[in-house]
């Protein structure tokens, strides 16, 4: 394998260039820190009056008080002091907020900065642009209360908490002169998700990849409740961050009554203590060849301050900072009493807006020369909104790597497989900027020929046979058993500007249906937003899927993620069920060129039966839906007597079984066969952008013959997408039922009615006419069910007959050579 | 609050009775781990030849090896070991396997101490059961490879990793005798749920509950990859599981030629300094009064031992034991040729079956008296089949808590708040097997009537304040901000026989769809296991619903976990949408008296309007679909012109406000108003227990009017619940769109098109005669909605015709006093 190409470190990661602060800077430290702080209650209570250059009247308040101040006054001095040391160091960095309702603080930095103007012309830098900017927040027609994508330097919403350190590390691959700035709230570091992602400091290699500084915000308290990492020893808390990997530096303010300057003077020690740390730690890994590194002990930092920090201390005699009462509006209503106005006033004006903003509302030179220049600003950090970093991939030719299929049915492999050569070369030709991510299944997925070119990253302790079980230092593949890790590294990856796929098993990616969604409504919210450049998709690659849990049974069957993320937008949602491995091929050399969809493609794994040439795969990919000619019996010029679809390998193969049975024993039936790789196809063009129009659809289904429908998934899904064409009656669906376990793949398909016979039996039971003249036949096909099951009961294997099938030769393209359609061994898994 | 009639602590929890082991016994655990062993390798190889009395012939071998070797030694190494103190101490214990693909491990464990054979009487203990045990192993129509439900002693399957230690510590709670002995696999160790369930030592109180022991079992290697838990210095290893409050005991064994004797004699030392010091702990606990208790250092053991402990070290020059190899099946195939014959025999004749099983196959005495009696076998232990302890809950008298509502809307109640002072009293009628789970969210989703009787169990650090807030050391509500944690906790409670619900924010219940997916499948399988009684349902309060987020905005809008669990069985599934206080108390009344299934009821916390007295209420969730004939402007005996539905609050509020517009305008109209509360009756009766038949259905909808349908969730739900009902292509459904952030609440029902103003449109639209005749009013409909979006956007609130817009008052049933429809304040999350 090789790493020459991944880029390395290239002059960041300077130690500090002065001993210490000087007060002048200090003085501008909490200036920054009370402008952000003024600013962001400004947007939570004010409809006008921004500069309060008048008195506070109720009028100037908004009538619906919304919005998180809890959390905000410690993003917002963090954030200072990332200025100060950026400037200080010319460092890039970028800034995660974990507890994302920390939004206006966020807002307020990067108004701050300039960055928030530059995006949003109409939020000026002056009076005027202040009203707005606190009218809009949280307002109807305005902007979300939450570090939403319209927030300029956010990768990371953290509506939705415990992703934050995932996304991260994901932002942190490959970056190696990047420095993410993640501060993980102590509530969400109860999530399992977060509790998890501390790990990532084995992943992470100190030369090839950036760093990830975690600040844990310990200021107390949940909505209602003490947060646990709170209400530890600080012994236990701080053995919890060494068990992580962490070196950690312990900070405590607010909490006394200590000057501003002090508190100020030693965060910034302390923080210059810590990057000149990891300075260290990157010059060491830079004299060190990639896959030599050893993983250190990487620092962070537990900053304990009072929950709404710098707000009233009590309110109406109850205790507000330092209690979950400041979570949300800490004067929950101001415009009632003349008490509660004076206190929002008071609170306001004890930040000293008079100091902070010159006459016309523009914040002081003085302050504003705190932040950094152009896109060393974290709200201007490149990565932060990724689309602008993003390169094509450099793809193979498919055609390359494609499998010979002489005829339908005439070979025999395994999908995955043949992936995973194609992508070997397209990791060969794109060494920096894509990754696979899975739960520890890319070997089992069989997509193992990609370590001919790669290997796993790992920085934990290896052992000597390791190297040839392709871990290393520094790899294409991340594997972790947490599919919220290989989610969350991957979101971070592709927000930043890069490409990638995750493997997984169909039924336990359903462990990340709420990232999805999240990652979805991101999507559409910044399809919607100019200045947001398009991302790499996100795509999905099934493969351990529901028809073939030999090994693990019932437990490990759910084909319902597909339903799940087809409720998020048409715009966004994209589900292919490639039925063979030139399908698969075609299917990821575009979905790989996509840019701001979710991508779902589920593809067995298993050794099956080819149908489709290369170029026939890349036409029946680019209709979606096609009639399979050569698989049925239609006569040109008349209406088929029944059409047979199927969607999915495992339905697939059993379509053309029973196909097969038909022609032998009804050879005078006129049978279509359909297959659907494209499922969005399915719907209206009206409600999804790859639907089929009326017409079409018609076409190809008919609108009154008997249509039996082999589904991969739950069956009312094809119901759902169909539900408005005219034919829909005529539907009847086969898919997977919610039925037990069991471990060969025909007993499986039969478990739940989706088998050939029973395909048949539909088609005799539906065509008119057929039920009474063929009740023989019906009969028979029940007792060869009846006989599969008994043949599998007593040998524990696929009868025969089933399991060696192949689509027979029907001249044409050849002669058929094919191997068994259902794999007997293993799945490896 | 009171705790007194919290059960303590009863008599177990000895200290060991003897200074060590004897060598008797030392003999006796090796036999026993031997026999365990055998008994899991004939499991997964062998079709016949049980006790290896003839020479091991291909035909002896299954043809398809399927299963897991590699967890399954360590774990019948343990079980052993358990058994033994088990049995020095009348300890009452179980035994949670993480590593739930160790199945035949268990199954060989519950097999050696009896239970198996009682369970199923076909599988005896000779020759022939053992035949019997081991084909049916992974086999067509035998059990799954993992520690099934059909697994005696089980309540944890362990297909999908993360949840062993969420279970265990929700079977010990208020189980203040037992002894939970919890496997964690260091595979699942990577998982987020797992990885924050280890500070589940902050939520258990020493004296009340039960005590989990964990036992973090290193093997090494996952499917394919090392661990990162076995791949960190023991140092950070240690340090990590002092910070999540543990005391570490680490046992390392399996990497020498250490005599078996003397691996035996240290863990059996080990295990007693475990046991004894937890015995120290309940016994100062049982000296403390339950809310004095003060949390200690639990002890936990590290066991690192060899992947596929005792299998072959090397095949075909292959390392297996103490590799990723030995995960599955080390000897892939055994019958291809002599050579791996000859390996399978060897390696399961050094466990000296001929020592261990009689002539007729039957456990020798000496090995089977390490198995305790009765019910101190785990595998009998009857918390593990949890419905043989369940009591009924001691329901109050709903009346007394309903809302009075004199006429429909004549009253405005928040629904949740009032469900909260009836589940006070039902906390207060079931002090021990009743508890209330959420991730920070009881408070803010209005249960906080129930702190005037119980409390937040809280065992980490306390502040004076806390008492305050209502954080006790023991009481009945658990709260932190994990849904996993909730969810696993709450599914370990039900599983041992205890109820419970679990209130959470609809959007992220998403977090738990995986474990809702496997907890829907134990009770579907648990349903045939005639042997298995029925348990607690799962029950869901989702308060923070999709269309009340205000505060929150897109991020938190997701209305599809209906659609989720509705792919789940029919026989465990119940959705219930009450539209208002008394549904939702009559339907909560109803589904804490249920068994065996997932309960999903979404009710919003916001104040809103009554409509129907308790009365109507029972009546109406019996029916589950309702006519309302005071909301409509039917004539009996003639056809209604169209009929509005509607299923959860909003909606509610959206139809009834659309038929008094409709009243007010077209009074000509025959309206019907049609409620929905219990969602699976739109089903039809074949497809689900709770469906109507076609006759009632089309009774109550009609089969040729129009039916406009504002629905909760997404809209293809409804279409997808009745697509083969007669009348369904009349059928028009608003819902949920996945349309953007707004910050009130008729904004966002405006953007979703699910507003009153759109619903008489469509009256007007799909009425036969309606469209040309009333385009004014269809206008001034339009207007009325554009107006409404304009003094939102203006003022921030909801357009005051709306937000204070009331049912009229219809006569009959009195003055309608109600208040607005909409609140405004914040909703507190």
């Amino acid at each position: 394998m090789s790493t020459a190409s991944v880029p390395v470190t290239t002059g960041a990661w300077r130690r500090r260039t002065r001993p210490s602060v000087d007060d002048e800077t200090l003085a501008r430290l909490d200036a920054w820190w009370r402008a952000a702080n003024y600013l962001s209650v400004g947007q939570i209570y004010l409809l006008d009056n921004p500069l309060l250059r008048e008195p506070l009247r109720p009028e100037h308040v908004k009538p619906r008080l919304l919005g998180h101040w809890g959390t905000t006054p410690g993003l917002n001095f963090l954030y200072a002091h990332a200025n100060r040391a950026i400037q200080d160091r010319e460092q890039p960095m970028m800034y995660i907020t974990g507890p994302g309702h920390g939004g206006p603080g966020l807002v307020a930095n990067t108004y701050l900065e300039g960055t928030y103007s530059e995006v949003y012309s109409d939020i000026t830098q002056d009076a005027e642009g202040l009203r707005r900017l606190f009218r809009q927040f949280s307002f109807p027609g305005g902007i979300p209360s939450h570090v939403a994508p319209e927030t300029p330097g956010s990768i990371h919403e953290g509506g939705e908490l415990g992703y934050a350190l995932s996304h991260a590390y994901g932002a942190a691959f490959d970056n190696p002169d990047l420095l993410v700035l993640a501060v993980v709230g102590d509530g969400e570091a109860e999530t399992g998700p977060l509790a998890t992602s501390w790990h990532s400091t084995k992943f992470v290699n100190p030369r090839t990849d950036g760093v990830v500084l975690p600040v844990l915000h310990l200021n107390g308290y949940k909505i209602a409740n003490p947060t646990v990492l709170a209400r530890i020893e600080e012994d236990e808390l701080t053995d919890l961050m060494r068990g992580y990997g962490h070196r950690p530096y312990v900070f405590t303010a607010g909490f006394d009554d200590e000057e501003p300057a002090s508190v100020h003077a030693r965060f910034a020690a302390l923080l210059d203590e810590v990057l000149d740390e990891i300075a260290e730690i990157k010059q060491r890994a830079a004299q060190t060849e990639p896959e030599e590194v050893e993983r250190p002990q990487w620092p962070m930092i537990v900053m304990r301050t009072p929950k709404g920090w710098t707000c009233p201390k009590v309110i109406d005699g109850q205790q507000v900072e330092g209690s979950w009462r400041s979570h949300q509006v800490p004067l929950s209503s101001a415009r009632d009493t003349p008490e509660h106005m004076k206190v929002l006033e008071d609170w306001m004006r004890g930040y000293r807006p008079e100091e902070l903003f010159d006459a016309d509302g523009h914040l002081v030179d003085d302050v504003a020369a705190l932040a950094p220049a152009g896109q060393l600003r974290m709200s201007d950090n490149p990565s932060t909104n990724g689309g602008l970093l993003l390169r094509d991939l450099r793809l193979p030719d498919m055609r390359d790597f494609a499998v010979d299929v002489p005829s339908p049915g005439g070979a025999v492999t395994e999908a995955t497989r043949v992936l995973g050569q194609w992508l070997t070369e397209v990791i060969r030709r794109n060494p920096d900027n894509f990754r696979l991510f899975g739960p520890d299944e890319v070997a089992s997925n069989r997509l193992q020929a990609v370590y001919d070119v790669t290997a796993k990253q790992w920085n934990a302790e290896m052992v000597p046979t390791d190297r040839e079980e392709h871990l290393a230092r520094a790899g294409r593949v991340m594997e972790v058993l947490s599919e919220h890790q290989c989610q969350g590294w991957l979101e971070g990856y592709l927000l930043t500007g890069r490409h990638g796929l995750f493997t997984s098993y169909e039924a336990f990616i359903h462990i990340v249906d709420s990232m999805v969604n999240q990652h979805a409504k991101w999507l559409k919210v910044t399809d919607e937003l100019e200045w947001r450049r398009p991302i790499a998709s996100l795509n999905y690659l099934l493969s351990s899927h529901v028809w073939r849990q030999d090994h693990n049974g019932f437990s490990h069957q759910d084909p319902g993620f597909i339903d799940h993320v087809v409720n998020k937008g048409a715009d966004i949602v994209r589900v292919y069920l490639p039925p063979d491995t030139n399908t698969l091929l075609a299917t990821y050399d575009h979905v790989l060129r996509t840019r701001q969809y979710v991508n779902v493609v589920v593809a067995g794994k298993q050794p099956g039966p080819d149908f489709l040439t290369i170029e026939e795969a890349q036409d029946h990919c680019h209709r979606g839906v096609g009639i399979w000619e050569w698989a049925g019996t239609e006569e040109e010029g008349q209406d088929p007597d029944v059409v047979l679809v199927c969607a999915g390998d495992i339905p697939t193969i059993e379509v053309l079984a029973a196909a097969d049975l038909l022609r032998q024993h009804l050879p005078e039936l006129r049978v279509r066969v359909v297959n659907v790789v494209d499922l969005m196809r399915l719907q209206d063009e009206k409600e999804h952008p790859h639907g089929m129009s009326n017409r079409d659809f018609d076409t190809v289904f008919t609108t009154d013959r008997p249509v039996i429908f082999a589904y991969h998934g739950y069956p009312w899904l094809i119901h759902r997408l169909t539900y408005r064409r005219t034919g829909h009656a005529n539907l009847h669906v086969r898919g997977y039922k919610e039925e037990g376990t069991t471990t060969t793949p025909f007993d499986m398909v039969m478990l739940n009615d989706l088998d050939r016979y029973h395909l048949v039996m539909d088609v005799i039971d539906r065509v008119p006419g057929l039920g009474s003249r063929y009740a023989g036949l019906r009969q028979r096909m029940a007792d060869a069910r009846l006989a599969a099951r008994r043949y599998t009961r007593e040998h524990g294997t696929d009868i025969p007959e089933v399991a060696e099938w192949q689509w027979p030769d029907v001249g044409e393209t050849g002669t058929a050579s094919g191997g068994p359609t259902y794999d007997t061994g293993g799945d490896n898994a």
